[in-house]
């Protein structure tokens, strides 16, 4: 069966499940979402689409973005950024602080908040806060070949509000030194970062070069080396999904990045990079329908990089 | 470059880093296995062989005949077995009594010691222990066509007077009813699988059905359903290397499994299973010499599962 | 008005209460206990009592006696005691295991489970287990003036066979080589020792010694050094019941140690010596009923060791 | 032996270890007073006071200002102050976020530094914060009988400079609606508080109420109720003294406060006010030479309240 044909399928059997799972509420930004959305995309490196859905429609990224973060804090720092932040798997909740009492302030992996923070601080590294923002926004224009792509102000806005416990993480690393810039900052830089807009078309173009080598395969222009690529990937298998990346990883087989936003970017090496969205969320902080999406997929492709 | 001259070429440059790292002293049977030891063979679907160095002398595999007893375990209950035991990574070492705690009893994942001895009681089921045991080394003889393959009495006996912490962790785990045989009964056979003797050749034969879709490519034979052997992989890679999977993952790129006796066994879907041994361990308690023997096939042959 | 009086007093007023709470249910013998008994028994330094309810029926002790044993262990290996066992509040519940592995092995105080293991194995020091217990036994019939108390053998068996959670509490300890006896050999008379049976009025009696100096205020027999008296009861203060000890110096204001049973050891510096009895528990796992007529009794004499 | 001569016996036998123990170094005014200053003051319910050494320097009296925004605290709020703080030792360090994510934001008592920003938020309740620091600083003035105490700017400025750590915990607290008031605004508070400078003699004086039922003994004004006073004692002794409570309350039996700052004040009830200054800290972060100087006080005066 073709691609296309797996996608409708897989989108026709799941969607009478719209509506299950526990959307995000803890800004009004994201409580509001209509949690009857459902979109897939999967785009493939001869710049062709399979979509299904609500594959169009701009939701909020949030987590997601800390793939593309580090993709170019990686770029603008290289192996020295792995001083500041671990790559293990964090085995407790996302925003957790026991771990990082622990282990004096870095954290486990740069895909739990405060990870993300520390990613966060290296990309803007002496620059102004806007200035990093403007290059990341740039990122992902260029390559989801889409100008329109922007960051939802009140989602940003909404973040800042409610991020308090964001803000003790910060304020807790830099008790430790192992932030450069200021706490208030950095925090500016990351609310924004979560308030990214993408659709699912838009992701699945943006996180393609992941699954060609760090190659944009449609354009051919080199985004991350070879071996970054790589690293990154494996970053997102093994860390991509809070607490359940384990179950992920056993379940779908792809590396991957969730967002409480119900969104998840899926690269699989070789083949495709996926975009799912669907606003409920399993237990474990992932989209319900957008995990069994992922892992029908794979089922039905083959395309699980464990064989 | 085939594939014999790169293992044989890696093989050489590691060599003069031979004894570094710290051997496991925990038990004076390894304790006094000699350093410098090395070992590297690569099993291939056709059947053949490509070995470096000690790869025919037996050492204790320890820790890798978790991924045997996992896969026999899931034979005989299948996903029920996952009631009793997690398949997150652990963010703790490996033998950590806490995660234990918060989780009810119900340890991360079947690859920390706690997990193991939940892996072990599933072995044992309602048989004997002895039974058990000899089913486990019966799969060993046959995948690795070898049928000189041993328990090291010494070893076990050694890990038994050794074995006061997983005592304390399998009673802790029967305090919250998680256990289903008696105590000493499951830590007899834990601490006889632990013994296993086999050389790198053994291992890499034995293990070459997880590379394979759960099929001995060799003789055609099935040992565990395709998706089976997926979720393993998966496990490996995700839950493979104590306190340090993410690092594996994220530098060498294979599903993998260590032991303390210094012994790592590498799958790599579709391609080949390798093993490699050399005593002295790094800090996470994997192989020093064989996880960076691992980096470089990974790299020379561009084997990584990540792209 | 005179403590006979404040006694009666207070029992009738709580009287109406009993039942409430929960009784502990791990072990039948306790599971069964009729819920509404309630005593309270007073010693006075002139070898006067003042008794009210169910002040002269025998019941489980329970961790009380690790107030006695701690007693025969100091006395026998002075401050040494406490290189393998601090002096501080443990902020976890009574059977934590977290605590020992961040602490290397070493119980936080006396009167937590591993705790008293460790001074259970002190008291055993080079003897047969039963030579310990017979000290133990020997010591609290004398002191209670009363050769009829005896270790509740049915008690003490199911002790054991539910004792899963101190088995692994004690090899989590050997795994460290804090203790110096084997840990079956230990349990045997860690079990022995919860099943003590006493009265309110054995008990009140036989801890006199401790409200005064330690000497037995009757007889005039000094018991343990004034100086090491002191500090039994400051351990008790701010050790002695599980993860409530603040709330119950906070409300009560006496040095007290609780048992599962229901019952409560109160010692009130240079006054009397308290025990009272009720098997429903609250949340903290300390007598309901028990805490209350201390708190009444502290309000009417005021005999508050805080002013 | 009298009171005098006790107090300069011991300050003569402990004057030559002046200088050991490690100065807190976390901001340069408290790095840079002088490590051999030593004073001690009792005060009397007569009015008397009884002093050796630097009895009259003031220094900063960090977190013994904790119990006087307690007794403010609860003037105002009673009891209900502690659905937002608990009443039990902590069993980890003071700046311990750990427990703080186990108890959902709630601290363990109002002694370690997440309590005390409860208390003082709850000090603070809806006024300017100068005006609750101006409550604060009349309290202490008018029972030490001293107008002259007043707040160092400069350690306030540095605290704040310093105060990354206690931002965090603030934060993590409001992330789960622990606190009423804008965390900038408790910080301010509480900085404000931990720079009160006293001396010796101001520090006892202030002190006397609390070792005579809530009253001050000198004019017979009542500041707190005597249930109220029985109370912040039983806190100061089971959580005075961050992770080594209970070794304070082992070896002195007096119910006290340490700071950083190297001062402890201690209460015992019925009998006296004492105060000691030394700069030198041991490994819990309570004045080394002072904890000596109490035990060594307790030991001559027989006033232990542990019999």
């Amino acid at each position: 069966m073709d691609i296309q044909a797996i996608v409708e399928q897989v989108w026709a059997e799941l969607a009478e499940r719209r509506g299950s799972g526990a959307v995000a509420d803890y800004i009004p930004a994201l409580a509001r979402v209509d949690p009857r959305r459902f979109g897939i995309a999967v785009a493939t490196p001869d710049g062709g689409f399979h979509c299904a859905g609500d594959a169009d429609e701009p939701f909020s990224i949030q987590s997601i973005s800390k793939v593309f973060v580090l993709a170019l804090a990686l770029d603008r720092h290289g192996a020295r950024l792995f001083d500041k932040v671990g790559r293990e798997p964090s085995g407790d909740p996302f925003n957790s602080i026991v771990q990082l009492e622990r282990d004096q302030g870095i954290p486990r992996n740069p895909f739990i908040n405060a990870g993300a923070i520390v990613t966060t601080d290296h990309l803007i590294d002496d620059r102004p806060v806007d200035e990093a923002v403007a290059e990341l926004l740039a990122l992902l224009r260029k390559m989801a070949r889409d100008p329109g792509i922007t960051i939802d102000g009140e989602v940003a806005m909404s973040e800042s509000t409610a991020g308090d416990r964001n803000r003790s993480l910060a304020y807790f690393m830099a008790s430790f030194g192992v932030l450069t810039n200021a706490v208030p900052d950095i925090l500016d830089g990351y609310f924004q970062q979560c308030a990214l807009a993408l659709s699912c078309r838009n992701l699945a173009e943006a996180g393609l070069f992941l699954a060609f080598d760090g190659t944009d395969p449609v354009t051919g222009e080199r985004v991350v080396s070879s071996a970054r690529c790589r690293r990154i990937n494996a970053l997102m298998l093994t860390c991509g999904h809070y607490d359940n990346s384990g179950e992920f990883a056993y379940d779908v087989g792809f590396c991957g990045k969730s967002g409480v936003g119900g969104g998840i970017l899926a690269v699989v090496p070789g083949r495709a990079s996926i975009a799912v969205w669907s606003p409920g969320l399993g237990a474990g902080g992932t989209s319900l329908l957008g995990a069994a999406a992922l892992k029908a997929i794979a089922e039905r492709t083959g395309w699980s990089i464990f064989g």
